[in-house]
C-alpha cells in the first residue's frame, strides 16, 4: 500500500486535530487545497499566524479584542450597569449578532465541570465579583445594576449560574437567568421532557 | 452591534472558502484555535505552506508525489500492464487504502462536464493514450495490458469513461469499467432506480 507524500500526511494530521474534522474530512480538505492557487493557501497560513499574534483578550470582559480593552467595553453608549455573563467569547459574538442587547459582557472561560476537573477557581468568577464590587463602590448607586447569567441551559451551565448567584448574594444587585423553554418553531410532540417541564415552569401571563 | 476583531474576521473568511465549511463552522474553528496553544496554530500554518511547496505531481501518473515520479510508479513490484484511470489524486489514495490493487494509476484531473466548460482536452486523456502507445511499442507485448476505467458512476464519469474507451479503440488492449450496483450492506427497499437497474444488468452467475 502506497503512502501519502509527507507534506500531505502532515497537513491531514494537523487538520484532524480541529473539532468536527475527521480523517476523511481532513483528507478531502488537503486534496482540495492541492488544487487551489498557492496564494490562497499562503493567505490562509498568514491569517492563522496573524490571528494568534494580533487578537488579544479584553482586560475587562475577557472577550476577544484588537486592543487591551475591547470595542464593547470602550463604547460609551453601552450600559455598564448590565453585565451578561457567558461561557465563551463566541457567545458574545452570537448575542451581538442577534442585536438589541445594549449592556456589556463577562466571559467566564468555561463552566464548572467536575468530570473534566474544571472548578469555579478555573473560571473568571473572582474577576466578575471584583468587577461588580468595584463598580458598586465607585458609582453613586443610582439606578439598577443587573447580572444576566447566560451560561448554557445544560447541567454544567446551570450549576455554574447557581454558583455565581450564591457568590453574588448580599450585594444589592439584580441577578437574572436567561429564559429556557421551547425554542421558537418547535413542536410539543418532539420536545424532550426536561425542556417541556421548564417551559411550563417558565409560563407567563399574556 | 460589535464586530469581530480583524484577525478573527479574516481567518473566518479564509476558512469559509474551504469546501464543507460554512460561516458557523468557520467561526467555531476560529474560536477553537483562539484557545489552542500558539505552537499548534503555527504548525498548521507551516504544514499548509510546506504542502504547497513540497508536494509535486507525478510526471507519469499525475498523482501527488514527493519526487518527480511517485512512489507507486517507481515501485518495481507494481504491474505496469494494468492502469487504473481515476478522476482525482485522492481516488488513488482511496484505492490504495483499500489494499489489494497491484497495478498503477492515471489521474485525469476531473471529468468531462459541459456545464462547467470542462472538455476532454482539459483532462489528461492525451497523456494516457501516449502512455499506452509508448508502452505497446516499447514492450514485447507478451501478456495482457488492461485499462480499468474507475471514474465515478455519475453521468459525467460515465461519459468520460465512454470517451476514453472510444479513443483507445483499435489498440490491442483490454478495457474494463469498475462494477456498479448495490453497495454492500444496502437495502433493496431504499435503493434508487438507476442503481437497482444497474445491479440487475450487472448480475453474475454464482
Amino acid at each position: 500500500m502506497a503512502e501519502f507524500p509527507k507534506g500531505v500526511k502532515n497537513l491531514i494530521n494537523a487538520f484532524e486535530r480541529l473539532p468536527g474534522i475527521g480523517p476523511k474530512g481532513a483528507t478531502r480538505l488537503v486534496f482540495y487545497l492541492l488544487n487551489t492557487p498557492k496564494v490562497y493557501v499562503e493567505d490562509l497560513a498568514t491569517c492563522l499566524v496573524k490571528m494568534k499574534t494580533d487578537v488579544k483578550i479584553c482586560k475587562t470582559c475577557f472577550s476577544v479584542s484588537e486592543q487591551d480593552i475591547c470595542s464593547i467595553c470602550r463604547d460609551s453608549n453601552r450600559n455598564i450597569r448590565q453585565i451578561c455573563v457567558v461561557e465563551k467569547a463566541i457567545d458574545v459574538m452570537i448575542i451581538e449578532n442577534m442585536g438589541g442587547y445594549k449592556g456589556v459582557y463577562h466571559v467566564l472561560g468555561g463552566v464548572v465541570n467536575p468530570l473534566e476537573h474544571v472548578g469555579p477557581d478555573d473560571l473568571r468568577i473572582d474577576e466578575l465579583i471584583q468587577r461588580v464590587k468595584s463598580f458598586l463602590t465607585n458609582s453613586d448607586m443610582s439606578g439598577d445594576f443587573e447580572i444576566i447569567l447566560a451560561t448554557n441551559p445544560t447541567m454544567e451551565g446551570e450549576a455554574t449560574a447557581l454558583h455565581i448567584k450564591k457568590r453574588l448574594e448580599g450585594l444589592k444587585i439584580k441577578i437574572s437567568r436567561i429564559g429556557s423553554g421551547l425554542p421558537i418553531g418547535a413542536d410539543l410532540e418532539y420536545a424532550d421532557q426536561a425542556t417541556l417541564s421548564r417551559a411550563l415552569e417558565g409560563r407567563k401571563d399574556i
